[in-house]
């Protein structure tokens, strides 16, 4: 049984890992940190849990992370930073589900994230944990840094067009729509039910920090830099992103369909769909799953690319683990072969 | 007291009216028609009518329509059509809120919606129904052709900067994502709760019916064809469109903000936010104002419109209410003057 | 111009004054306080009354409040106790939405809210608002105590049948189940999107504080004491009361439709449906109505009663301003006519 | 392998069961029956399932269904009891989740569901099928009756009480909260998005069909008749039933945290939460799970039990599915591991 621990498990990322681990054939959570909750059964916390987790909340210093096979963090910004140095130093491997290592560059970071980055030397060594793009990095990696959830959709949903070179580089615009877990389980009056049931809207249009690293990526597979304009918008559901990307064809008798299906071939978490259907978000609920449609839009020179994710799972969570299974050598699917729950 | 008519007052664009009219102070529905529905009372389907409105559904024969000093039809697409002329040549004012109408162009009608047009010189006369660009029109119209919900937010978001020349005219994006009520009272396995809830999708990527009158509407504002890519998204709202748009500035040193506050000055249910907020649909529900914002992309290129109406108020019975109130020289806010309910 | 005063507005109960107040043709809001958002206009924080209202937040020691001719409370309990006593001596009329003066017996107050209630004499004076209970002394009254929610669904179903004697006053069941916003606008854990949204649960099984004001009041119904067992419940809903009463019928024969239609024939907030039919609380959403319908059930012995209401208006602030409209001798209804929105 | 068919694989039931058996260890569903949908794959009506089960729908004479092991009939009333004695007959177990089998008198079943029935000997025969009342008889079994949602979140709410006879068994009250899935997959106006979303209503209150069950299966926990009120709502949820059931208690001084934790110890699906507690519907979203808590109302002679399912899980397919387990001498969890998902 690998060992597994997990920092900050009050949030949703953590619930979720929680979740998911309670079914993992060859993985334990043997330790689980929060100051606050210390000596909290975590089932306590989460009712979903009773009868399938037992571990209990305890402060860092009680946890003896370092016996630990794997330890993730599912902690605010900065955290990760100063507790990782010292796990990796002694062998254990460490998935950040903060921000604190997806940006190559500190100056990056420190405008995005508003702090110095304490570890720079770091930020050159963690892999990007996007299997589809890093899968090999992923299985060598001592630090993997988790992306973001829009990141993920938007990204999964460019790759192929770029790595292509199918697309003008430029004007690309991704309008994506979360569910209000993304905003994760703190309090906030902008999370509160009756703010945003039966309502939706856009925020942080002049600048979301998923943007920095959706610019990295992008830069990666299109061998150059990417202009993206990135608007999220907060809808009213519990899980799930729906990332609508549009672009202009510099390729306009390219066969998306084809391309993506073949790049995205023998992938076991993306699925292209046939053409002319459009994905759902409530069929990934749950589930690691990216389902992906490619579009021509009327005018034939603009594509539209259609993303969903759960954005706690395949978004944060559920990719998490899917790279934990790389970096044992384990199933990419172990403990993610769950369908998506419909209705 | 002005006679008013509803032919087709069973879906929810019909209650909308007999809602709103309900407070109206110069007006009341006298003739509310459905064959399947004649000698029930409309607060037996509606229940918030009661002891707000004892009209009765009668058949379209017995419904002396033509008594009416206006009539609205709240039908499904053709039967306007069918029904329109008479009313007019009697004098009777008519406001549709189907797309029989709306186009000025005969052919085009025939491809969105599949049938022949009967009345290609009525499709010249009518007037296009958004009192923000045909309020003159309107006042002296017999027959107000009201406009689709997607296409009343995208309009408004884009007339300004078509009409100033600021933006690249072709390449438009318009995201538009709407509440369910928008598909109507009818039965569809996509509008059931447990298909809807706690989800979303883009539908019709490949082509919707409001294309033809957003692209003949902005064209007349732009002066010249326009190049939209229209992507509409179904959510889980009942009430509520947000219209997304990008566009690429030519002019990108030009003052938006004060471009929108100058366009819409005076417009009584436009409401251009403060720089840098983000509506709500929720802050307008069941009100008919459109709420809009007005941002510039970090790239600085780039001006994003956030455009918000209640799908059922300012997107179909409120702006029809509005056509009417111009027509018969009354206040343009008479009925219309309730604030958006909230939360 | 009837000058209103509210003070705590920046909550969901102050929210809805403003609301209903700008529509309301004799009054006007005067003075707001808040001492967190002092300056701030109130359109700032609720984008609906954006053009429906310019009132700014003051400190209550700047608002002026003995200027009003009335006071509105929107605030937790504890503040009214403390205000309230200075105001009424100078002539202001005051309505308390806080749970302050709701029951006359101090050691009442102190077992379910904790607090020692420091004006006892008021206590006596206060006139509990429930007009369809009340109404004579709310007229009269300087001072009335604004209901709870789920406790003027309850009652209002009730006090039909304790009136007429036809139940057992013991072992009745009010099984209330609440939309969010009864949660008011306070960061809470419960009240956040992720943790109440698809779900329902009860809560305070064990006694909630409801159910004091709700033995005070229905012993005055009976003539005696009664028995009620209240379990609220919370819902993913944004507003809205439904109450399901269940009692033992002492008088099986009793005609209880024209029981429920005598009691509350001339009420112009009191819908009894029709024998058979059922209450949805949509009905009511944003209105001021009671809607109700009495059933027996198959055994014949037991009579259910559906009571729907949205909590923030027949169930705070819809109810306060009609108690405020009859201490001001304005028609009941000034400002409360809209119908419920639906859909 | 075991050969599993499904006849009627449409609704949220069959695709509930598809969806389950995608993970199940040890069977595989072989055969789906669907006349409408014949020779179109099970993942194009159902995007969740893509990658996860390649079955085709076939009519009912293609499907072989005589060749499964188990046939499970996910179908309107009035099938099983057409093709369920044909199947039997050959060798084939049978699990029925229609009402067809549910009630042992033929006349209550003409009363309730509006047919003859054609097979009062399998009347007799069939086992009711919840495993926590009659687990044995489920082993041993030919044909199972799957209970009704509503009705399986009562009795396990009041069979201890009963059992222990520490209850009146007249006079109880069941008050029971469902998620529109409950309702079926058939087109309805009653299930459309925009007439249940933010809203609440009961239904049914004179009569509904579960309520014979109920009545059955009670009254041999109680050995002897008992009197039950059940009144079912609508709630805005997909998923979930919470019923609050109210029961006068003759024992007043039995220990009843206890007396739950006895009945259900060592049952795998059984959760009785700790004292004080209040379960959640989310807590068991897409689980088999039911949880459940037992409290003393403030006067201490009631007793108020809390009892939440998934309607699709524990209220059908999961429940039927671990029917089928007990039947084949499966682990009764093979397939129903799932925590519940939460958020």
């Amino acid at each position: 049984m690998i060992k597994v621990g997990i920092v900050g498990g009050t949030g949703y990322t953590g619930a979720e890992l929680l979740r998911l681990f309670a079914n993992h054939p060859q993985a334990r959570v043997v330790a689980l940190t929060s100051r606050k909750e210390a000596g909290l059964r975590a089932d306590r916390l989460f009712q979903n849990l009773r009868g399938h987790c037992d571990v209990v909340f305890s402060t860092p210093d009680e946890a003896k992370l370092d016996e630990c096979d794997a330890v993730f963090f599912a902690t605010p910004h900065g955290t990760a930073m100063q507790m990782a140095p010292a796990l990796i130093e002694k062998g254990v491997k460490v998935i950040d589900l903060s921000a604190d290592f997806r940006l190559k560059n500190a100056a990056e970071f420190r405008k995005w994230y508003g702090m110095e980055h304490t570890q720079p030397a770091l930020l050159e060594e963690a892999v990007y944990g996007i299997p589809e793009t890093h899968r090999i990095e992923i299985k060598h990696a001592r630090l993997v840094a988790n992306p973001g959830c829009h990141a993920t959709a938007v990204q999964l949903g460019l790759v192929p067009l770029l790595e292509a070179g199918v697309i003008d580089t430029h004007g690309i615009i991704a309008d994506s729509k979360t569910g209000v877990s993304g905003a994760g389980r703190e309090l906030k009056l902008g999370s509160m039910y009756a703010e945003v049931a039966d309502s939706l809207k856009a925020y942080a249009v002049t600048g979301h920090r998923h943007q920095s690293e959706i610019d990295q990526e992008l830069a990666i597979a299109a061998g150059g830099p990417v202009g993206v304009t990135f608007v999220p918008h907060l809808t009213p559901m519990i899980r799930g992103i729906h990332a609508t990307i549009y672009a202009r064809l510099t390729h306009p008798e390219a066969d998306l369909q084809k391309l993506f299906e073949q790049r995205y071939s023998g992938e076991p978490f993306i699925d292209v769909l046939p053409a002319g259907e459009h994905p759902e978000t409530r069929s990934v609920r749950g589930g690691n799953q990216n389902r992906l449609a490619v579009h021509r839009a009327p005018d034939g020179k603009t594509v539209v690319v259609l993303s969903v994710i759960d954005n706690l799972v395949k978004g944060a969570s559920g990719q998490a683990l899917q790279c934990f299974n790389l970096m044992f050598d384990l199933p990419e699917d172990a403990g993610l072969q769950a369908p998506g729950l419909l209705p």
